[in-house]
């Protein structure tokens, strides 16, 4: 048995202090360069894999300046600042000179204090009682999870008509199934189609500029969430010229918050 | 007439190619350092009056590696990628050899396009029938800003009862009143106090790690603002193991969103 495809997409070496060299992969494809959710898990698997890193995620941010191009990159990932118990980090993605990701992150030692989930996981059937979609996706990086969309699913066809709300709530997983760390649950944080697709069932071409990732699971709710669903929820706010932005969350299987996230997405029309 | 105090509190000299100067102002001081909101502002007004930049801010990610202190800080902000019509900025603070502040920003030439607001403002009272709170605020920066509570007010006393909620909604605007621009709406974007105080009614030591905005507002929704009144309203999602995040939006007293934000806060116990 081969390594999961996850783990061949994500998969770095390092070549300097700071520095870690990957390769796109088939398996992840997107209309254009790889899926954004995994080259944001490249991103945070430099950060993870860093021989000087102190604790776990806290918070990632990355800007997608441009679409990577099939082949080797870099990436370069330093830290700009350790604290006691807290370390800020730079992340960037570059193919020769070029920039085609810039980020932030921050990681943390973490110590148990009081403790309150406020967004909670709304009643929803399990993942067994959901089919799967029934259509081919369109691109090849969508194989490579498993789907259960309970509202708001991918539109059926571009009859153009307002849908009224953008609100997705599906259960996802990786295809076949993978035990959940910080890479996965970062990639998976980027699992929504555009918001803009489902609110005006049109097809525009856009893509994502911007994603920040609040990571609320410790490596024990990890475990707890071993290679089990995840429940994700996302919401639109504002679109308008040019940009659209939307907010996130994430719980597992059995209603915890692993995760919060938004981004900002580019579009045309 | 003198300048205005926030102008004064944003204001930057430029010494080099991407290298700003400014320095700390006594009008902003919080507990320790300055108000963050005018630190991520300060960031933002170096993109904003940088001689390459391209276009109006889109998104804005600030990360407070260390309290700034009392004095001179440089601000160093350099655009990492410039595409036709989009701009990726890294940006940070630093005192001597030390990093303060990391962060990143997109700019972009908008267009129009296609517009839909789904995050709507709710029905509230106007701001001329909230009246201001009568309490002394703790804090410098405080005085600096109008606010006039709707909800989730600052807690009365430290009586550690759980409120059940973190929701607060405010009418805010700079006092003196003071027409809106892009690096004001970056301060005010981080206008709440901590959620986890409205939540627990407890006390607990505290400070912004990180904090990303998202920019709705074009400088004709700027210029319709003029200095009125913006409604913000923000709640917390997940709190635990010594952090804690908020999502919030801020739109103008005409209910057209200005900007989306989020935080992460570190607190203690």
């Amino acid at each position: 048995m081969g390594a999961h495809l996850f783990d061949e997409g994500v998969a770095l070496e390092w070549h300097g202090e700071n520095l870690a060299r990957g390769h796109t992969h088939p398996a992840w494809r997107n209309f254009i360069g790889p899926f954004g959710g995994l080259t944001a898990a490249q991103a945070m698997q430099a950060i993870l894999t860093h021989p000087q890193r102190l604790g776990d995620p806290i918070a990632l941010t990355v800007n997608f300046a441009a679409a990577v191009a099939d082949g080797e990159f870099d990436v370069i990932a330093q830290p700009a600042r350790t604290n006691r118990s807290t370390q800020h980090w730079t992340v960037s993605i570059k193919q020769g000179d070029e920039v085609m990701l810039i980020g932030t992150a921050m990681t943390a030692v973490r110590r148990d204090t009081w403790a309150m989930q406020e967004a909670s996981m709304p009643q929803v059937p399990r993942p067994a009682d959901v089919p799967p979609p029934t259509t081919d996706p369109r691109v090849e990086w969508v194989r490579r999870y498993d789907l259960r969309f309970i509202e708001g699913g991918f539109p059926g066809g571009w009859h153009g008509g307002d849908s009224g709300a953008s609100l997705t709530r599906l259960w996802v997983r990786d295809n076949p199934p993978r035990p959940l760390d910080f890479a996965s649950l970062t990639a998976m944080s980027d699992i929504f189609f555009p918001r803009i697709w489902l609110r005006r069932a049109q097809f525009v071409p856009l893509g994502t500029v911007t994603m920040t990732v609040y990571f609320h699971a410790r490596e024990a709710q990890l475990a707890e969430t071993g290679s089990g669903y995840l429940f994700a929820q996302t919401r639109g706010q504002g679109f308008g010229a040019g940009y659209f932005d939307h907010t996130a969350q994430v719980w597992n299987e059995a209603g915890t918050l692993l995760a919060t996230t938004t981004q900002v997405y580019y579009f045309k029309e």
